[in-house]
């Protein structure tokens, strides 16, 4: 099999949720595996000096609109979250103790907790609720609670979100496929198109 | 006919430039008219605290990169102008002098003027290469050229930059039709699906 799409997103991004939906199986059409990174968006705006797109006075009201529209365009449910933009440190953690444990889950992981918070409008900034949309993916919720205060868990998303930064990874979603570079769900087209012609 | 696409763009804007490669074509297919509506994206990022894509140090390379790859996605013929990006004030005063003479070429006048600029390469910036492009487009170089001076087509392209601040019009290509906003020549999809519907 070739080389796998890396994936990144951060989990209060709107788009990464659209993109999770599909990614999965757009990978699977091209045999490809995919490797699932959430990073933490917040650090890499420090850098480029961005923010998050539903916080801009000229450009907030239009991003809302967009997502929407695109995900009745993608044929994906949504419901904003009552509270956002969020913080996606602890659900970020949840999928990097997953992978030290079983990285076959992280799928099912990724889709409870996305879902969670934009296909049914809840949080999923604390340990219990991602205990909660562990549970939901069949994955022990107390061991991943107590996961989530491990120091290692801790250091590989704080060193993943340093990646990102070394890697002009600036925006969510962000895939890369054989060294080249994709950012936003509306470059899945381009993605699958490039992967047709590898 | 229904209502007209508003099609607003920054001549320095690559994306811009692929989005009038493909708008008319799309507005005949869903038989709408359109709108050219050329302004000064830079005085709309003083509001909006936004800057050139290409000028990112965090992004830039990323778009330079999408652009081609966008290109050759649709089919459009590229090749980046030696200065970039540049200023568009008056390429956009030609199209809004050519407005008032006759709004018929005007198609015309935005491919001459984009093709001369991204797909050969070259400066669009003085009267001197507007006239150039103008002629090519059946347009008499001399009239365009004085007409560059007149107080009225100044006039005119300032209004329409301060209506694309009002109506919160913050990048380049940025659609309205039907009242919804539609922003980057991704989105053209979306905007023909829309217009299937309506």
């Amino acid at each position: 099999m070739a080389g796998p799409i890396e994936f990144w997103f951060d989990f209060s991004s709107p788009y990464g949720y659209l993109a999770s939906e599909r990614i999965g199986a757009l990978a699977d059409e091209h045999r490809r595996d995919v490797v699932w990174r959430p990073f933490l968006l917040g650090a890499v705006f420090k850098v480029t000096g961005a923010g998050p797109n539903a916080l801009d006075p000229m450009r907030g009201a239009y991003f809302l609109q967009d997502f929407a529209r695109s995900a009745d365009y993608l044929g994906v449910p949504i419901k904003m979250p009552a509270a956002f933009p969020f913080a996606a440190v602890t659900p970020s953690r949840a999928v990097y103790w997953q992978e030290a444990q079983d990285p076959g889950k992280i799928p099912a992981l990724v889709h409870a907790l996305y879902r969670a918070a934009f296909a049914r409008g809840g949080a999923i900034d604390t340990p219990a609720a991602v205990a909660t949309a562990a549970a939901a993916a069949g994955i022990d919720p107390a061991g991943l609670e107590a996961g989530l205060q491990e120091p290692d868990v801790k250091a590989t998303l704080k060193a993943r979100t340093d990646e990102a930064i070394e890697r002009r990874i600036f925006g969510s979603p962000f895939f890369l496929v054989d060294g080249e570079p994709f950012w936003g769900v509306d470059r899945l087209d381009q993605l699958a198109w490039r992967l047709a012609a590898a």
